[in-house]
């Protein structure tokens, strides 16, 4: 391709609405640009790595036994109704009434329309297992949309689903597609980890996440690199701890003034005590009633845990009113000493000794307290979050933390959709059962926004070579001269010959901007061709990756090109 | 692929609400499902056909300089009020609000969405022209969605724009077009015609549609083979006869009584003549008032081609009330002797004599009408329906007639949309100036129902090999027999390994069911396994297009297929 010939509009100022490093990137480079809010256009260049990243998965999902097909992006409302998504789903689903008033959604997901159309093709055991899988464009009515293609409205997503006999089908299914995930964001050369997932309000069965690993990662990810478990911080267990009582000796209790201290970091510098030796009391409402849980005052409660734990459908903070209800004093003051409602305590407060709590009184707080002399606490669990160096939950060795980027979900449903929607087979013995499924999800714009999270430097993308628009870019510095031009041509023509994907930029530019836009644009080979190094006959070679720069001459460079390119797509 | 494990649900009976025979084949194939009114699944056979079509459509767009660009799906109404069309368009656009209550609706075309990103992007000459394409789904909420893939409301279409810096740029881009989209239904294996066609409501610039000949298709295609002059029907010009007054000596003018004969059948029965004495006399309403138009009894009038050269934007059949208050008689008994408005008359009528016309009067008519004796004519011009045997516009020679199905179109809009978003830019003298556009789309899912029109027998589809979702299909007359499976699955691994696509019957059928869903599905060669050829070492190969049968040596197979479809392929 020519450079002057293509719509690749790059831009030289940051754009003042883009926050995070890779909508950055992908706007200066021409990739995109937007809408409407969370809609993009997806330009030539974008395009060109979506279509690198589509044939990756299309080969991974094929090898598995994936077939592929393509699900309505209109969606009837019936069809929601039945699963009981059409209430729960709420703003997000976009819906809408056609010409003849019939109610529809825009698919943000295909677990009914796939239902559907197994209740209706599958009768029998021997049309089982099924791996169906799409790549399609999705819409979801995000509350806010943003960081780019992060989290846009419009989507483009690879979205497959199993179907099988049994629980053990359904796991081989599962396994084989968490294989086949962790080879697609291997080939793209992405750092990633698969973590364990929360299955969510889903329930029952298991999940993971497929995470690109970037300090700019919304997700946190805990993970033991001595015995490879990983998980979503949502969802990492710690190791309880031994129960070794500490050495202190429990003091009598005693009243503190605490006035208008409220925070762990208030309450803690104003009576000169390190966190731990504080107790966070957290009131929640329940669909079970209110609850009261305690971590110690240098951990994080982790709502999801304690909600998985409890086994109910709604958790929340209790707002002001049920705080004050309860403590009889306003929020930042609650303790479990003298509480009326059921306490439940992360592990590590159970051997607490000499405390400091909430005194359920307006600037009150208690010194001293030890359980179960002062309080008593209805169950002792795992609630609070995973940190660096809390003991793995696998080994008991320290664990680690990094910050990822969720591109990929596996799930095993179960028969969740399959009963709502009487998706059923008839087994070898001729009894009817539900078929068990399974989904998974990759969000294609997604893996390339983490990639470039993952590979930017200051001056612009590095592109791993498996999802580079182009392999390699030709930068005659100046265009005008016959001879440049010439050399630039002649390697443009027999690149293009070998199969070698090449964008020869024979713009009417000044070399500043082309070398800056060469940077930006981050195509993983350069190369340039000057009138000092042309006088000897040679070209200038630079990898992008690495800034490394090699003189070939003119007639190697190539076979060399070729030679390096079969190198690396070989591994 | 594995029969056992493809999702391939093949229908005995023709589905009863399926009229056309693409319909019935795709659902009977197990290709499509239907989930609502024209909205259907693409199930894995339909993808991989598909999927071929998308292949040959983007190497023919990226040959002559196209960009492949994803365009936005959900589109801000915003766009389309600039562009006037958000009123014009009717009930076809899908509107709904987001969860915000800003209006969008879902794209059925992307003429203002790429207008958008242009006027935003190109600002100079040195950016022109551009050719920008895309594959994408689109949805118009058809008023009567019909016929399977011809006529859905969710659709995937090739659509592409160009964008040029003056006239003869914007030529030579539809020429490129339409020169890809010769080749594109040629590598298809379709037999098409490229056809002049009528702008419409657009105007102004011209237009070809690429029609797939069927004798089921909807459209009329008059073409000549003289000169190779081809149009659509309701474009289809006819030369202006020779103007050489009739032998006939015009006879004095009488009435006749025709008491409720208003048909032409009803009043050349009735009055033993043939319809070539007979003018047809229509009354229309347009903008700019009511007019008669004229034709001989055997011709039909071409509306499009009256309100072209009126140049008028409404023109439709006057209603009852409107024609008795012109012609003081009931709808029937119409004819220009007399008429108080303006009279068009088909040029075939400038020298006839003795006719018979309407006598504005109930149950009247008028014998030996002879123009301008008897009434007045303000322009005769081309305003019939071409037929069979009428003279070429050309070059004078007979006109021929096929039915054709429409799946391209190419359209030089000329600055109808930059004008209305004023997308513009600087030409080299610094003058600012609209960019001259051009639209080209292909109906992907439409071709493929084409190509089925156009390709089957009463057993079933006979894909052209550049369509077919196999290659080969091998058929194991009974798979439980040893020999038998081993031979199939040594052939099927055989054919795989050198990169044939190939479907392996292996289901424990029986054989008339596998032979009548391999005729159904289509596969272009089959190979036969079967137990008595089997003992000579022998396999049955049949090519499903001509049903010619050769037997074939076991070694031979895969060589033999091998050099076959290298020939198919070189073509």
């Amino acid at each position: 391709m020519l450079f002057s010939q293509a719509l690749i509009p790059t831009l030289r100022e940051v754009p003042a609405d883009a926050e995070v490093i890779s909508h950055q990137l992908m706007l200066r480079a021409g990739m995109i640009r937007k809408l409407a809010a969370g809609i993009y256009f997806y330009l030539p260049l974008a395009q060109r790595v979506f279509q690198k990243l589509k044939t990756i998965i299309r080969e991974e999902m094929n090898r598995i036994g994936g077939q592929e097909l393509t699900l309505p992006g209109v969606q009837p409302a019936e069809l929601w109704q039945e699963s009981g998504r059409w209430n729960l789903y709420g703003k997000e689903l976009l819906r809408f009434q056609d010409r003849n008033e019939r109610h529809f959604c825009l698919g943000p997901t295909h677990e009914e329309v796939i239902t559907d159309l197994i209740r209706r093709e599958v009768k029998s055991y021997r049309q089982l297992p099924l791996l169906l899988y799409q790549i399609q464009t999705k819409f979801r009515d995000e509350i806010r949309p943003r960081f780019g293609l992060m989290r846009a409205r419009e989507f483009l997503m690879k979205d497959a689903y199993s179907f099988d006999r049994d629980e053990s089908g359904a796991e081989e299914s599962y396994h084989k597609m968490y294989e086949a995930y962790s080879r697609i964001f291997e080939r793209c050369g992405l750092e990633f980890k698969a973590v364990e997932a929360d299955t969510g309000t889903i329930g029952g069965s298991f999940s993971h996440e497929f995470m690109v690993l970037a300090d700019s990662g919304e997700d946190t990810i805990v993970y033991c690199p001595a015995c490879g478990y990983a998980a979503n911080q949502e969802k990492a267990e710690i190791k309880p701890p031994e129960n070794i009582r500490q050495d202190e000796k429990p003091q009598p209790r005693e009243k503190v003034f605490t006035p208008g201290k409220r925070t762990v970091e208030e309450v803690t510098t104003f009576l000169g005590i390190p966190p731990d030796k504080l107790i966070k009391t957290l009131i929640f409402s329940t669909d079970k009633g209110p609850i009261a849980a305690l971590v110690r005052g240098d951990h994080e409660l982790n709502e999801i845990k304690l909600k998985n734990y409890l086994g109910c459908n709604e958790l929340s903070l209790a707002d002001d009113s049920l705080v004050e209800t309860i403590t009889h004093a306003p929020r930042g003051f609650a303790g479990p000493v003298g509480l009326n409602i059921p306490i439940y305590a992360d592990n590590i407060l159970r051997e607490a000794v000499n405390m400091v709590a909430g005194g359920n009184e307006k600037d009150v707080h208690l010194k001293n307290v030890t359980a179960p002399r002062d309080y008593q606490v209805i169950e002792y669990g795992d609630f609070r979050q995973a940190q660096a160096n809390d003991p793995c939950a696998r080994c008991g060795k320290p664990l680690k933390i990094r910050k990822g980027i969720e591109v990929g979900h596996i799930f095993k449903l179960g028969t969740k959709y399959s009963e709502a929607l009487q998706a059923t087979f008839l087994d070898q013995a001729g009894k009817e059962k539900p078929i068990i499924m399974g989904c998974y999800g990759i969000g294609v714009g997604r893996t390339v926004a983490a990639a470039i999270e993952q590979h930017h430097d200051k001056d612009g993308i590095i592109f791993p070579f498996p999802l580079a628009p182009y392999q390699v870019l030709i930068l005659p510095v100046n265009i005008n001269d016959a001879k440049i031009r010439a050399t630039a041509f002649k390697i443009y023509n027999e690149l293009n010959k070998s199969g070698i994907e090449v964008l020869l930029d024979d713009r009417d530019e000044r070399p500043g901007i082309k070398f800056k836009d060469a940077d930006l644009i981050g195509i993983p080979l350069r190369v340039t061709i000057g009138q000092r190094t042309l006088e000897e006959g040679k070209v200038e070679l630079r990898f992008r990756h690495s800034q490394k720069v090699e003189l070939l001459e003119i007639e190697n460079i190539t076979g060399y090109l070729n030679n390096h390119l079969s190198q690396v797509f070989l591994r």
